[in-house]
């Protein structure tokens, strides 16, 4: 037991709280004459130390969870593998000067996202919400621009109302985390989002609305997701209004010190256990109570393995035997490029607040998916982040005064001024292959998905992906987490048994 | 496995769900000709099946969520060992005619209670928030009546205001879960409530405030308290004003169906594993691999048990060999009597609220705590429960009417009028002996708690009282049967090594 009751360091609140616990109980144990064996249930010396109980592999909200979990059960003999050199995995922060931060990741949370809430509450993490007053600025292909005031959300005419309203009566019967079961499941799952809108005949901004926010969530065009995973996804939300909106929405809320920062605060607790820049090449032994771990930092052996990356991400794993077919062909299938960028403009102040702007930009039909207003809730600097397409120049020299510049135009010639510039691409990201990643249609009840969740030898799933609400959402991540810690250590119960 | 996935039951819903993936998992595995071996790590052949894997005791909030964290694991091999013929512990419905309920017992959640709502989230079990509107009515001794309207919430004065200040102030500095570690904790420990607020020489009302506040929260008067151990409370809840408050504190909402309907939707999907009426008299070899628990229903072996009980009730069981030394005096010392009593009057319909009464009514130094508005969010039936003093009588013919004339004060005749009268005298239940437990002063400092929370041996402490935060609340014990399930597994997974 590693003790950091003495540390000051806010980052480890809740666990040295547990570890100031643990020590007294250790104390007062003592004291209390007990025997030893009522301390620890059986002698361990014939155990293998060199094995194990848990590989981690995978520092995101998930992997770091499911570590955090295993700690709070009192199992210490784990280890979590990470790729990068960082933890957080699709969340992440842009460190801007002065200690200011804004996300360049996933960072909103809402309503119903119950899980990523608990662990904030206990992590001592806290939210604020998301920036919304004021009037959006749109401009079309003409280069014309047109505002409107939609009160902080994606306006909805009464013709796209109509599509809404049959959205959420058919995602009512769609069990988000087993879509496959649901009524209709083939049929839903034959068509692409695109397929189901297209009789409707939408006006152009309904389309826009629609396509934005699909493509703010999905990261692709709607012509490529299949219906049934909306409408899972709208499911768990509880309406397509709760999927895509801000207040009461899955957007209301921002996490404090940027949504990285939860990830940081659990590595903190997991120590030295945490190994970065520690790439998994390689599983060997999963059908076997001892599996090998092969990563770039050296081969660890345990019991059980937890995979908290993404099904895609498992791809880049040699497993040894084979994984059975369904989980090779569902790690095959699995979208594994769906690239999202996200810039970032710093400023002295969110001076476009003052002229009654909430800081959103659209291009209609251009390259700006979305800008908006990212700045600290204390207006200490002002910041506009947006969603950009790959398509856009690479160069910072190049795309920062280029969108800066149309910044200018919508809210006016100080957007020229910027202090800073950053620029994060997830299609470049080596251990992060898609941001999230939406099924196509045929996919859900292709009859591989029951292979996403299953344990099978001593590898336990985790990953957002793998969760039955909130999957491709932080809180979606946790959960994950929480499960795979539960099964990790009833299969560690099981593996004992000769 | 018990396949339930034919079950069209809303109750397992939840389950269900997951029972779905399973069946359909074992389908995918076996057209996938995958090896028995990666389906079981082991041959559970040589393994005594008489021996469980745990036994939970207490079918309380706490216990129901480490036996659905023990499901969701994937162990089945457990059992849920209730005293009383019903589930839900210290929740409890009065179910009332027509299928409507009042809640008898804990009732109320509010923000920062996140482990209660992502459990609800997970069941499918709505909210709806607490009937403020109105004017509030006191009754003086003299039989004088006052009104008040509060906007929804107890009235704080600018004297009071510097007392709750200073409490929040002290509290910011109390860990909650590990209050003894809390600096000054001997000095603030040493002091009740009582003593800390007589020096600001507060008016009648303030005080009246104040008690019925605490009184609400910890059934027995401020002198009582513990210092400490308030400031324990108002650490976790954020501040005094949402300990105690409704709209933004721990009484802002409702639980749909009524809070005791939580655990009867865990009961359904724990399922046969629950044995009702099955008191446990004594658990013997706790210190050794396998435990075994009598029961009513039976002598239970296990290799780990969970008591999912308070420290108080934990007195009537009988430990062979002896508990330590420490954990003996924690329960003996622990406060087994704090008496609750919850009465429900039934109207045709919530008419003080046509009137602009919020259905709040008080006896100023007399048998009344608190009347308040306990009607169905739809209005279609009215109620008043009422926190009366244990001393009221007992029996119902005398009660109810006295009860309905003192209504009928405050809110007119109309009170005279009622259905139905129900009465919960929580002193009276067997196998809850404290609806809550306050510390009084001395004992968060007395070296005992940190035998609260740690596992020895085989056993495995939970309950409402063992959280780190919001304990006493529902909140605290689903936390607390979270961290019971994952000891559990992490014991289990220990106890194996020989």
């Amino acid at each position: 037991m590693q003790d950091r009751s003495n540390s000051k360091s806010p980052l480890d609140n809740g666990l040295s709280r547990r570890q100031i616990l643990v020590a007294a109980a250790s104390t007062a144990a003592a004291t209390a004459t007990l025997g030893a064996a009522a301390q620890t249930s059986s002698p361990r010396s014939a155990v293998d130390e060199s094995v194990l109980d848990v590989v981690v592999i995978g520092a995101g909200l998930a992997g770091l969870t499911a570590a955090r979990d295993l700690q709070l059960a009192g199992c210490e003999s784990f280890v979590v593998l990470e790729g990068n050199d960082r933890v957080g995995g699709r969340t992440l922060n842009h460190h801007l000067q002065n200690g200011h931060y804004s996300e360049a990741g996933g960072q909103w949370v809402g309503p119903g996202q119950t899980a990523v809430y608990d662990l904030c509450r206990e992590l001592n993490i806290g939210m604020h919400p998301t920036y919304l007053k004021g009037k959006s600025v749109y401009a079309a292909q003409d280069g014309s621009l047109y505002e409107e005031d939609s009160g902080g959300g994606f306006s909805v005419s009464p013709n796209m109302q109509r599509v809404v309203d049959k959205l959420n009566e058919l995602a009512a019967d769609v069990p988000s985390g087993a879509a496959w079961t649901a009524p209709k499941a083939k049929e839903l799952d034959a068509l692409s989002l695109a397929d189901f809108i297209e009789p409707y005949n939408l006006e152009a901004m309904d389309l826009l609305s629609f396509d934005v926010g699909f493509r703010l969530t999905d990261t692709i065009h709607y012509q490529e997701v299949s219906l049934l995973y909306a409408l899972s996804r709208i499911n768990y939300a509880g309406s397509y209004e709760q999927l895509e909106g801000f207040t009461g929405g899955a957007q209301e809320q921002r996490i404090e010190n940027g949504s990285q920062y939860i990830s940081e605060v659990m590595a903190q607790q997991v120590g030295d256990r945490l190994h970065l820049s520690s790439p998994v090449r390689k599983i060997t032994d999963w059908d076997s109570d001892t599996v090998s771990v092969h990563s770039d930092s050296g081969v660890y052996r345990a019991r059980r393995v937890i995979l908290a990356i993404s099904p895609a991400l498992c791809n880049k794993v040699q497993f040894q035997p084979e994984l059975p077919q369904a989980r090779r062909e569902l790690q095959q299938g699995w979208p594994g490029y769906s690239p999202g960028r996200k810039t970032c403009h710093v400023y002295e102040r969110p001076f476009w607040r003052d002229m009654g702007y909430n800081g959103w930009f659209f291009t209609i039909g251009g390259e700006v998916m979305w800008a908006y207003d990212n700045s600290p809730e204390d207006e200490s600097i002002g910041v506009i982040n947006a969603f950009i397409y790959p398509s856009m120049p690479n160069d910072p020299d190049v795309l920062a005064p280029m969108l800066a510049n149309m910044y200018a135009r919508a809210f006016g010639d100080e957007a020229l001024r910027y202090t800073e510039f950053h620029d994060q691409d997830w299609g470049q990201e080596p251990w992060c292959p898609a941001c999230v990643s939406p099924l196509t249609p045929g996919f859900l009840t292709s009859g591989l998905m029951p292979a996403l969740r299953d344990p099978i030898g001593g590898l336990v799933w985790s990953g957002t992906e793998t969760a039955e609400i909130w999957h491709t959402y932080m809180d979606g991540a946790v959960r994950s987490g929480h499960r795979a810690a539960l099964e990790a250590l009833h299969g560690l119960s099981q593996s004992q048994r000769v």
